[in-house]
Parts: structure tokens; sequence; C-alpha cells
């Protein structure tokens, strides 16, 4: 039996979990995955995934990889992983993958989404996965302030490179906002690569503007090499929801 | 001081919660309440409440009411009473009712809502406030289910009564479906009262008529003194909306 790789479209709630990646300490996504793949044979001492998703922060679409001796079909793997994942994690997709399948070398663009109601006192059956912004924001005021994120430019002030030193620069293919239903508010944004804590940042400052504390015009001021953004919305409105190879 | 009624909104997340009423185990929702109103002079034995929800049942609209001697306006209770509550309640609003004021016995109509999605693998973002059906359902035959429920009548098969012996006899204003993106469903209900897992039952029964399993005549042969329906669809995907004086 050979070892032959699989890549996995990976859903999860985030809330209970330190974040995508095995740490010393917290209960992480990577680590009940993998916990669920040692009893199917696999032996690896990682699996590989497309982007670090924070503490919080949610998956709909996150992708991962690993190499598995598997006598049975792809869908036959994908509810016996299912079977051993906890209910706060699910795969979505079992696909056979070319053996030198990286989740995240490979991709070519990421898709997350940002969702945010207005409100003046809690909601408890939509703050798990939503941001809860008050005073209210305005849909045009979001739109200005996005328009100014797409394209090609020095992000430095909206976080850090994965690696120190390396570059903060990043080319944004998509960056707009959508209303849903009486006092949400979507964000969804694509691009090649995202820096540490990028689009929590974006939304942060976006806010900012959508609220009238700040001018449409700081979100091009903090591009062009402005101070850094200290607006950092918190992490459970976020889910990555695609990965595009 | 003088005692007053205050007649509250309350939204909460039933999943870690063994049901509104306070019992001798388990968490409940009146028993966080009733803490949560101690520490502003609360003296009372307990709350009143417009309906009994069970372990893991939502409620975006219940109504509960007590008395209490509070010199500040009514819009500041609620802020204090929600700095006291854990994040999975709050009260949506707060106002003055009559002293003789009882959310359960004043209460015209309550209003329920169930969702359910389908899809033949979990799906962690929805399954807190969603019930997972699988086979998938067809609207129409849904919609064929919920008109032979609309009207008077005995509800015997549906659950039983409150008290023992009581009558099973309830009208029902309102029984509809609507399809929501893709793949969710949401049946919406209202009557003047309920029997203990009436709507569960009532959703179970559509569900597997919606499926294709059983014949949309089955609704009105259950109602005309039939079997007991045995199909109890899961907790999670009811909330109670509203209640109506």
């Amino acid at each position: 039996m050979e070892l032959a790789r699989y890549k996995v479209i990976l859903a999860y709630d985030g809330s209970t979990f330190s974040g995508l990646q095995r740490q010393a300490e917290g209960r992480s996504v990577q680590g009940v995955v993998e916990a669920a793949l040692r009893p199917l044979g696999w032996q690896g001492k990682s699996i590989l995934a497309a982007g670090r998703t924070d503490a919080g922060v949610h998956a709909s679409g996150q992708v991962i990889a690993f190499d598995l001796a598997w006598r049975d079909s792809p869908a036959a793997l994908l509810k016996a992983l299912n079977a051993g994942l906890p209910a706060s994690v699910a795969a979505r997709e079992v696909s056979a993958a070319p053996v030198d399948f990286h989740p995240r070398y490979a991709a070519k663009l990421r898709g997350y989404e940002y969702r945010l109601f207005c409100q003046p006192e809690r909601d408890p059956l939509r703050e798990r996965y939503a941001w809860r912004a008050w005073p209210p924001v305005k849909l045009s005021r979001l739109r200005s302030a996005a328009r100014a994120l797409r394209g090609e430019h020095d992000f430095a002030a909206f976080g850090s490179p994965p690696k120190k030193g390396g570059s903060t620069v990043r080319k944004v293919r998509r960056a707009s906002w959508r209303k849903e239903g009486e006092d949400e508010f979507v964000f969804t944004i694509k691009a090649s690569g995202f820096l540490y804590h990028m689009v929590r940042k974006m939304v942060g400052l976006q806010v900012k503007v959508g609220q009238g504390a700040l001018e449409p015009e700081s979100v091009g001021q903090a591009l062009g090499g402005g101070n850094k953004v200290r607006q950092l919305a918190p992490p459970q409105g976020l889910c990555l929801v695609a990965v595009e190879y």
C-alpha cells in the first residue's frame, strides 16, 4: 500500500480553538485533525494547511493536505475522517492530489469574509459568528473605504509579514461590502496572500470610517506609509471561505 | 422604594442550558437571570416566563417578568441586567408592566421558528442553530404538510399537555415554510399555546413528508386521532421568536 496525497476542504467553528496551528498550549484545529487521522493509519509529522487562522477565527473553506495509505475511495475517507472529528470540525470534500501538492504554496487566491452587525445591546444568537459594532455604520462609507484597498499596495500599516523582513506588498483582487437583512454587513476580500491580522485591521479601520469617526481618506493615508492601524476587529466575525488554486 | 413589575424580552443561546426552567440539576436560563437580578436588589422566589423552552432550544423573543424596587429608568435596568448576564443570554428590551402582568397567562400568541438545512455531511458553522436533515426535502411537500396543521385541531398525537389530563386542542394561526439560500428551510408557526414537544414533532413529521418517506396525508391522519408522532426534530433548530399580548 503506497502513500498518496489527499486534499481536504475543511470547515470549523474556531470559537473553542487556539487557532489552526498546533502550539505548545491550547487545543488547535491541526491537533484534532491529526488525532482523527492517526487511527486511519496516518504517520506523518504534520499536516499541511493553506492558511493559519487565529484563535476564534472560523473557516468554511480551509484547505489541508496529508499523505496516507488508504485502500478505499476519497468519499470513504471523508466519512472516516468526519467520524473521528469533533462536532466543531468537519471535512467537506476529500480528493486525491498530486504528490507535490502544497496547499499553502500552490494557493493563487485566498478569500475571507468578515461579518458584523449593528446593535446597541448584546445578541447571544449572533455574536458567535459576527462582531457587534456600535455606533452603526453607513454602507456608502464602508464602500468608499473598501475602494481604496483594492489593487497592489504596501500594506505594512495593516500587519506584519509571515517572515520577519518579508515583503508587505500584497495585491487585493476584491474588497467589497454588502448589507444583509436589517443590520448585518459582510466584507468580502480576495488576495494572493495576507499579512498577519491584515483582514481584521482592514475591517477595524473601515468600521471607524463607516461610523463617521474617520474619513474614507484615512485608508489611503494608511496605505501610503501611514501610521500602523490600531483598530483590530475581533476574531469571531472572520471566516476563511475559500482557497483557489 | 416600592416594588414595580418589569417585562423583559430575553434572547438566549440554549446550547449550554438545561432549558429555561430552574431544575435540580443543570444550568438553566432562569437560574442565570435570577443570579443577575439579585445584585440589583431582586428578592423574589422565581421570575415568571412566557414559555418553557427545552434544553438546547434558543430564544430571540422569550418574555419574562419580575418585581423589583428600581430607582432608575427601564433603559438603565436593561444595561445593569445585561452587565450581569453571561454572553449566552441578553435582555433585548425592558419596560414597566402592570402589577398583575403575567407573561404566560397574558400571552395571546406564541411564535416559533425551526431552521434546518440539507447536506450529506456535517457543517460545524451551522449546526448550532439548525438541524442538518438528510436526505433532502422538497419545499412543495413541506408546504402541503404544513397546510394540514393550520386551524383548530386535537394535537394529541404531537405531544402532551402542560397539565396531565388537560386539553390537547390548539388553534394554529400560522404554519408555513420558506426556503433560504441554497439549502435552508425555515418553519414558522404561531398558536395561542403549544403542547410539550409539539413544534419539534410537527417538524419531525413534516421532514419525513418532505423527504418522500411519508405522504402529506399522514399529517391529517395524525390529527384525526392517529398514532403518536415518533419523529422528534432535535432542539437546536428551534427558536422562540415572539410572544404577543
